[in-house]
């Protein structure tokens, strides 16, 4: 069932990954009503495209949906390809979207402890596509990866 | 010594209101090295004005200083002239801004207990002038604020 979510956010890394930028991608996937489950927004990291430091792969999916209806969050699942970080999570806790589908967590751990502790449902994939996509911008680009969570680079 | 930076986020408020939009603002200001105390960034939620649920008052204020280096962020304070919700509070965790100066949470309780939980100083200047814009706002177009804080409308 969570396919076409992962898919789609993993389309979106692939294609922010192939601009030049930071490989995440996210999609919300409404599956609320009576019809098939459907995307409703969908994004990536957009720190080099735009110059961003707010359109994560969560919060571009966000936005690209628009203003939408309490409902519909509550009613949905965020996929993204990486764990989310402290805004991403946030955002998720604001809108109430009760699940989340994360197709890694090797190369970043974020803030799966506190949605679980606000009784959001978290899945972990341990997808081989996303580690290995995330692992190869971060051996290659590290000053922006490390830019996108706050942190100075590490030099071991 | 806040004065600046809380001005500057009333000033933002201020702004969407007469545009019809949600009246809350921010501001990042700037502290390290030797200069004077710097605006960064400033913004306005715009929710109404550019259809986005993730242009909150800190956010708009975020992305208007554009990409920061990590210590930039680390000495900076951020004003908004309401507590933080928690998209905004993870994004300050996020870019690990140390303080937070609040102009009010009466209107609104954010997340400020998880942001003192992880080390940031959180200040609420109780301000006289953001409880009023707000408490406004509210009576006057309470759909619109309660969508930008997750929530169905209360009838009560
Ligand atoms: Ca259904
Ligand atoms: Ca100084
Ligand atoms: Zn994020
Ligand atoms: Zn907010």
């Amino acid at each position: 069932m969570d396919r076409l979510g992962m898919e789609v956010a993993y389309a979106n890394a692939k294609k922010s990954y192939d601009e030049g930028g930071v490989p995440i991608g996210a999609a919300l996937v409404y599956h609320g009503g009576d019809g098939e489950p459907r995307v409703v927004g969908e994004g990536h990291n957009a720190r080099v495209q735009k110059n961003s430091p707010i359109l994560h792969g969560e919060t571009a999916a966000l936005e690209n949906a628009g203003r939408l209806k309490p409902d519909v969050y509550r009613n949905s699942t965020m996929y993204t390809t990486l764990s989310p970080c402290s805004m991403c999570a946030g955002a998720i806790l604001l809108y109430k979207i009760p699940r989340v589908v994360i197709g890694e967590n090797v190369n970043f751990v974020g803030e799966e402890e506190l949605l679980r502790s606000r009784g959001v449902e978290v899945v972990v994939l341990n997808d081989e596509e996303c580690k290995a996509l995330m692992a190869q911008y971060i051996r290659e680009k590290p000053e922006d990866w490390y830019e996108d969570i706050g942190e100075k680079i590490r030099k071991d």
